[in-house]
């Protein structure tokens, strides 16, 4: 496919041939993608079937629909379900249009060039997203969805994606991961244990969680022993799917050690539903200490995105639930908050622990010194708020002065949005290249470090960090 | 006038030739000035009389005292005037002097090019303002002054100002506002209702503001609800005589709903003059509650400026009162400080509340995000220590990645230095159309797209967020 | 010595010409040297061995060792003294090949072209460090450190230091400094008087500090009027020795002015070794404010180093003890923390006071705002974690927007590596010369102007604000 966006797209032009140069080295590598939200059911189905293009694109796409939201467009005109059934707008075409006419909206921000590239590189669709465009754009995408070549497993190869994490919770019998490996298709798909559901005492339907984690385990959960013991189990069975990290959500990054009658206290109360707000508060905080314990037994790699308050539009949440991008960023400490747990784990040389922060303010006073001295501590890529150009650039620049380029974990596309996996990693390649060059300008680096350089952040330290070579 | 003042002042040389093409497609758009301090007074008066040079740009200016305050100049030496009347500097000619010899420490600040474009475009002088020149300057702006051409009104339209809004007291009669309105000219200049004297119940005086209010109102103040009544009814002449915003400003960002009972307590304990601190600081965030209520019955836009630690100088304050460049930014939080108001009129189609921040670090990690996803916020302009062209591309590099330009409300002057305001619109347009420019040449926005975006900036943002179109 | 360093180094390409004009003319500059830590003892001997490479390069430098630990070198590897004696690397060609082996870690770092420069510029050596390369460097490097041009003196002398400021003890005999001044050698060296250890009640051996300074000042310290005399007594020596300033350490920016019977209640308490950690807190705030009180009478300039959370790592400490690496920034407030000392001592025209930060956060939105009003304050250059070319462009931009370049006390280099202190000035000349180069091309500043803040940037600033005219 060809397309007229511009090959030096992204690139300062008074350092363009430079980074041209820079980022031709790494544009043709395998894609490593350690962690993202790709369903695995669309790679295990012998056919998928994605629906329209707005099923694929728009429906589960926050970062498009809180924009529009935020201009007064109801999600219901969107096709957002609601939780209560009612009707909400099934003519996907008209949605379509209503994008399109509010496309001006997405001018500069990452949404905007991701839709833009994902539309000339994976769908070979140059022509500019406008009203006029909209149902003639709309239509080419439908033609190639309906195509063999699209296929996600299609697709996965000609993406060249080496690895694809996925991200499961606790409970998950990972079937779409056992019915892949059945296949014999050779694509590397692997699950990541994800235990906020039975950790976080204050998840909705907890005791369900816990009741479903007995069951799958067989590991009757009535105290703290046995519940460890089911949360083990499963990281066993995570592992033996070929998973090679874990993944931690918190608000804060409070770690702290509880003794054991005071952990079993606090999960007594949980299993009686009478847990506090500062009972879930210590015991998630607990749990960061112990499942970095565990992570030092069986390698898993620890993932920790902290910082976003979770439903903050009570409307929204009331109305369509979980993840409908009214999630918003706090401050958020790490410095006094993390020593707990790098006091137990900081120093081993068998734990690798990825931070993930929604304050770009903690790169350089916090994160980068952290990971500048404690061997287990790894930086990810700029997340979700972050992920554009300039929150790239303001990462490289924050970040590397501390701590180089080799104590971060390389990128990764955090994504749903299964069509612009590429892309993304393409963004980052290529702002990787540019700042790069940067650096070789200003004789900062030499070119023949660049070199190793690109290919450390378009490849190679991610598959590192997340211990993807075995 | 001529200038010899680079045209091509504030762009960056490599994008010089297309950030000239865009900046030249807005610099003749009418000025849209939805907040300032500027007196209305001055332009209610058929024939004002501007004073000397110093009475019209240094006294008003704090920008430029408090600058020379921290190089050992006494505010007396600056002709500040003293609270308890003891003499200050008389000699215009030597205060001018004074500055001009210490104006190197203006180099790189906002203030250095507002004096140098002002003098340049406004007065026609392009000399360098040194030591060596200051009298002739002084002598050249002097006599220009007392030219008609130099008449408020007469600079209202040559600065081709659409709209100009002042900030007013709840309590002012908005006689110059009146007065104007009555003497045919044309020029639209209106008022904003700015209650914090009669909100914030630790203003010194604030149960004279009371009594002033019941005066004006003619409702007698005696319980939460009288107080409520006088409050909208002032907002009702407000509104009458064009008022199409209101103004709050606070030190956090907290708004919480109280009770009638809670709120009536409060008030009746500040009524008798025993409100204690932590009434003071709920019954404000409570009245930012109230006033965003009262937005969504009358449509009044909300303006919250957020942060400022008022009068930090003891001495300062004691010896010559408020506004003396002695107010320090605090760190501040928003996400959770604003769910209170959110959670009531965040969703509501009639509400636009425009924040403004002094905590840089907040746009990108909660007032992007929460303007994104709210359709009631926009965010305001970089405000005060921010205002500078730095500033603006933070401002620009850090919120529009989230949410694009168009949850932004554009640009305002917010200045007392009336012949200031076309320079301060010039260098929000030059630095915006730099910031395009740098999309364009990294293909991250079409020059289309650009051509828009810099029309909105300019002008189109500010008169739709503030409701201007009326 | 020559070089195939570029003498472009640094500067950004578009602006190259205009930034090496600027530098050219301050490129041969003294050097001013107001803070650091070199030893005074290598200067006050006749003749002083440097030990090896290793011993000069990498067993005194944090900033490498830690960067190799967090890629899991174990600290003994490096040759670094373990407090309980036990045994470590001997072999100093095999921990220079083991830096070298893991060279790339420093790419885009400070330390990567500090040590590049400092080979290149210092030691003429050209070739780029590699595995390969390693022992021939090693062996070039140690030939120059045996000879007599490469003794300390020779090296104060070709390097053009003015004057160099050591960090002092306030129970140091100074011995070294009078050697120094009784050998007739005529370079400048001064002390400073660094009170912590007497001042931090938490101190280990705090006691033991106090009988020290009992000892040394011939005072017996038993109460707070003693203990402020033994002080006073201390600072009037250094200052007889020369100095010019004190510097003080603080995890957070707190200042309070206690009534004299607490003060005198917590020493007391201190003295029987039954102090609080809130007794300590509340006594090192108070004695900022005691200590600028001093600095008021007798003119020391106050140095103010604030928010380091030493040892974060206590298996560090314990193994190794302090400055190893393992102090982490935490986010401070200085608004309302400096408030008490502000209050006192911020509008005396005796005192000034440097502030230094480790939370980049707060140069725009407090540091140059309270600078840029305060007569007694100055910010110090960009500290510790941010002493890079980015943390440099960072507080050019971030600072003199608000607050113009002459509200901070210009450069210091902060180091124990004493043949880095020429690399250091140099990259700090080389940044400003950008960054006054990036104003010109804008048309931001004029070229007279810049060659003025180029000179006060390089030279002019530290030698006025640390008082060095004398």
């Amino acid at each position: 496919m060809t397309s007229t966006l511009s090959e030096d797209r992204y690139f300062e032009p008074a350092r363009r041939d430079l980074a041209r140069r820079l980022y031709d080295t790494v544009k043709h590598l395998p894609l490593i993608c350690p962690h993202g939200h790709v369903d695995p059911a669309m790679l295990a189905a012998p056919h998928y079937d994605y629906g329209s293009p707005v099923d694929l694109l728009i429906i589960p796409d926050h970062y498009i629909f809180r924009m529009l939201y935020s201009h007064g467009i109801a999600l219901e005109a969107l096709g957002i379900p609601r939780l209560d059934g009612q009707p909400v707008e099934q003519d996907h075409r008209r949605i379509w249009q209503v994008v399109a006419d509010h496309w001006h909206l997405f001018r500069g921000t990452p949404t905007g060039i991701w839709i833009r590239d994902e539309l000339a590189t994976v769908f070979g669709i140059d022509e500019k997203l406008t009203s006029a465009s909209a149902q003639r754009i709309y239509d080419q995408i439908a033609e190639k969805l309906a195509q063999p070549e699209f296929q996600p497993r299609a697709l996965f190869e000609r993406f060249n994606i080496e690895v694809l994490a996925t991200t499961d919770p606790a409970t998950s019998t990972l079937e779409h991961h056992r019915a892949l490996r059945e296949s014999g298709w050779p694509g590397r798909v692997i699950p990541t244990f994800r235990p906020d559901a039975v950790v976080n005492l204050d998840t909705e339907g907890w005791r369900d969680q816990i009741a479903r984690l007995s069951e799958i385990t067989g590991i009757d959960i009535h105290d703290y022993r046995s519940y460890l013991a089911a949360i083990q189990e499963r990281r066993v069975y995570f592992k033996s799917m070929g998973a090679t990290a874990t993944d931690h959500s918190a608000v804060e990054a409070s770690t702290e050690r509880l003794s054991d009658a005071e952990a079993e206290a606090i999960l007594s109360r949980a299993l009686r539903g009478a847990a506090s707000a500062e009972d879930a508060r210590r015991f998630t905080a607990h749990m960061l200490n112990e499942m970095a314990r565990m992570s030092a037994e069986d390698g898993l790699v620890m993932q920790l995105h902290i910082g976003a308050l979770r439903n903050h539009n009570p409307r929204i949440f009331a109305r369509f639930g979980r993840d409908k991008g009214a999630d918003i960023p706090v401050a958020t400490e790490y410095t006094r908050a993390l020593k707990s747990l790098l006091d137990d784990v900081g120093n081993h040389p068998n734990v690798t622990i990825i931070l993930f922060t929604l304050d770009e303010t903690t790169y350089s006073r916090e994160l980068a010194p952290l990971a500048g001295h404690y061997p287990a501590l790894r930086l990810g890529p700029p997340w979700w708020f972050f992920d554009s150009l300039y929150g790239m650039r303001r990462f490289f620049e924050a970040v590397v002065a501390n701590g180089g380029i080799y104590n971060t974990a390389g990128f990764n596309d955090d994504t749903r949005a299964y069509p612009s996996i590429p892309v993304r990693h393409d963004v980052w390649r290529r702002a990787s290249a540019d700042w790069l060059a940067g650096l070789v300008q200003r004789h900062i680096v030499d070119e023949a470090d660049a070199l190793e350089m690109i290919h450390a952040l378009a490849y190679g330290l991610a598959k590192e960090a997340y211990r993807l070579n075995g």
